[in-house]
């Protein structure tokens, strides 16, 4: 439609290629933690594809990547669009790069549509949002913004003993963030909000409070046979124990509690474990619901501690305060897509919460995931929907772009 | 006392030779996984101290070792002693070899008091009698004797993905123990047995039967956050309650269940697992006693899988019945030691239960540990119960060389 149009391959195109990055021909699922093999893959397409187009892509510190759009005209604040490549262990296809690919889509079709921004536009990629792999849950976007302390991160380790500090350069909260007024974020919806709604594009309100918390069970390592019964003090006990609670509390208080990661020592079949080391994640729809009820599933973990012989300590490794995206944005992108898009609330953190918190306007756009399983290989979202998310993106986008900013 | 010593070093040096092989500094407990590492090193010096005493070390097709004694007039089947040199993670010190230093050093005794034995002395050390590395106990003596198929075993692999096969060279039965009549294994008690009888040496009975059972739990992936609780399939909690009945049921049936060793896939912090494997260790004073406790865990662990949405599958990865030692050859070994040795059932498996099972009349000599833990760093023995060992294992080794056969 226009000369200066970038024919980078289209949305489909993108996909495609993606697919095979990182995929588990056992499970069908994605190994794309963040600076190895799969993900860098990643990084690579994705500053080949803002070459592609021309746009300049910009690192920082973090491992965070911005691709920006400046043409002549184009000053003050830019609008922010993008997510992040990197994956669960096992986790789906769609959480994260859909919110890349789609960014890059709706890119080449305000550029087909002859757009002319009055403002910059960014493509962003943000660095280890899963914590799958430095346990810091949204740590890039964290320490972009300032919310996490460099002093603190560069000493985190990987599950190889390699630290945070090894593997990018970090330092201070970056700057080029700075240069951003708006951040809006499409993502792969995590549950069956859209599909009860009968709508494939959604908006979200903002995020439930979340956090992990470790739970470290020191017991004595003993024999399995020898040890008498009643001479243990087995943490594996204690474990369970608390497993089990955090579920039933969870669903008492309608809220949501899972230990999904366990690490015990020795891990030998004939041996009474020395520690089990267990964390906890769980979400609330308020704060006080969430303090309430990891206070009560670590009292009930002392207790049993207690009775085992044991002792627990709890490390609160990542606590999030909710999140509610900004009302006038909201209200706006509300506005440029008609008034038709449902909204729900976000159970899952996002960079997006982060960048709200640290007082960037944010707004995010769910795409339908038929499955409403995510962080797993069934996550899934149709071509149709992801098309439908594309062009709900590129509408928003063109309004914020062009014409008065907020 | 005679030119025929050898001369090698005592006990004591043997021992503090061995003492930093394989030692975690952290935890101060020792990782000696078979043909790896530290394992490796204890080889060579037991090769290294067979070879300074004139010995013949055979190496046979599945990693056990065996070091002769043939001097002029010895024929006949021969008395083997030993015990093993891999430890569990994270073990103690004396599981193992105290038995192969204690064979050794009962060796030099023999030599240094000119004893001329009518039958051959052979010092063996049987490879994985823990299980470590490829997840089967007393692998070595069980694939020597031929409980254990090599066709069955070749495709073990350890948690690195490596192959038995591509470790050892596999084969037949080993012929070796054709020519043994007899097995003392002497080993550090793993309970608190002789403690409480205030004796340093004693003898075991037999070994209570025991096995290891893999429980698969199957659930679905999901998101930690936004799946609801009602809607999960959550393996863990599956596992969970199966933990802790296990631990009641041996509780009441005055028996031992642990669950020690545990993986979780994909064992991310914000991801409900896909799946749950635990291992259960069983041990009970009587076969039957053994059968119904699996099967009251296993009966619960599929009621609480129903329950959950999960799916279990249990796999006995290897059972022992139970063992009683050759009462003649105990006979022999109680009159040679005068009497005076307290008999006690040992709870932990040996690789002299197999070679009783085998059909080779065996016995088992233990030392006093003051802690009572085994599998773990604070297991121990002091020098004189060591000491008072040898002795009782050189005496019975003595009388069993010399004179009439059984």
């Amino acid at each position: 439609m226009t000369s200066s149009a970038s024919n980078g391959p289209d949305f489909e195109q993108m996909w495609s290629a993606l697919l095979p990055i990182g995929r588990s021909a056992a499970s069908g699922g994605y190994f794309r933690q963040p600076w190895h093999g799969a993900e860098v893959e990643l990084r690579a397409w994705f500053v080949e594809e803002a070459d592609r187009r021309g746009l300049e892509v910009e690192h920082d510190a973090f491992g965070n990547m911005v691709a920006w759009w400046r043409p002549d005209g184009a000053a003050g604040p830019a609008v922010l669009t993008g997510s992040h490549l990197d994956s669960v262990l096992d986790g789906g296809a769609f959480d994260g790069p859909l919110g890349v690919v789609s960014a890059l889509a709706a890119y080449d079709r305000l550029v087909e549509s002859g757009v002319r921004p009055d403002r910059p536009l960014a493509i962003g990629v943000f660095a280890e949002e899963e914590g799958s792999r430095f346990g810091r849950a949204c740590l890039g976007s964290r320490l972009a913004v300032g919310a996490a302390s460099w002093e603190d991160a560069r000493s985190l380790t990987d599950a190889d003993g390699v630290r945070l500090g090894d593997v990018v350069e970090g330092g201070a909260p970056s700057s080029w963030l700075a240069g951003v007024g708006a951040y809006v974020e499409l993502h792969v919806e995590q549950g069956r909000g859209l599909v009860d709604l009968d709508a494939a594009v959604g908006a979200a309100s903002g995020i439930w409070p979340h956090g992990r918390w470790r739970f470290d069970f020191t017991g004595r390592a003993d024999h399995a046979g020898a040890a008498r019964m009643e001479d243990r003090a087995d943490p594996m006990l204690s474990y369970a124990m608390t497993a089990l609670a955090a579920n039933k509390q969870a669903r008492l208080a309608g809220q949501r509690a899972t230990f999904g990661r366990v690490e015990v020592a020795p891990n030998g079949t004939n041996v009474v474990p020395s520690r089990v080391s267990a964390w906890l994640d769980a979400r609330a729809d308020s704060p006080s619901g969430m303090a309430d009820l990891v206070a009560e599933i670590e009292r009930q973990a002392a207790a049993r501690a207690e009775r085992d012989g044991t002792s627990l300590s709890v490390t609160a490794e990542s606590v999030t305060g909710a999140v509610s995206f900004d009302p006038v944005l909201r209200g706006r992108v509300d506005g440029l897509l008609g008034g038709a898009v449902p909204v729900l609330p976000s159970i899952a953190g996002h960079d997006a919460g982060v960048l709200q918190e640290a007082g960037i306007p944010t707004a995010m756009l769910f795409v339908r995931n038929p499955t409403g399983v995510s962080h797993a290989p069934a996550e899934s979202a149709g071509t149709d929907d992801c098309l439908a998310g594309v062009e709900a993106l590129a509408t928003a986008l063109t309004g914020l772009l062009t014409g008065p900013g907020e």
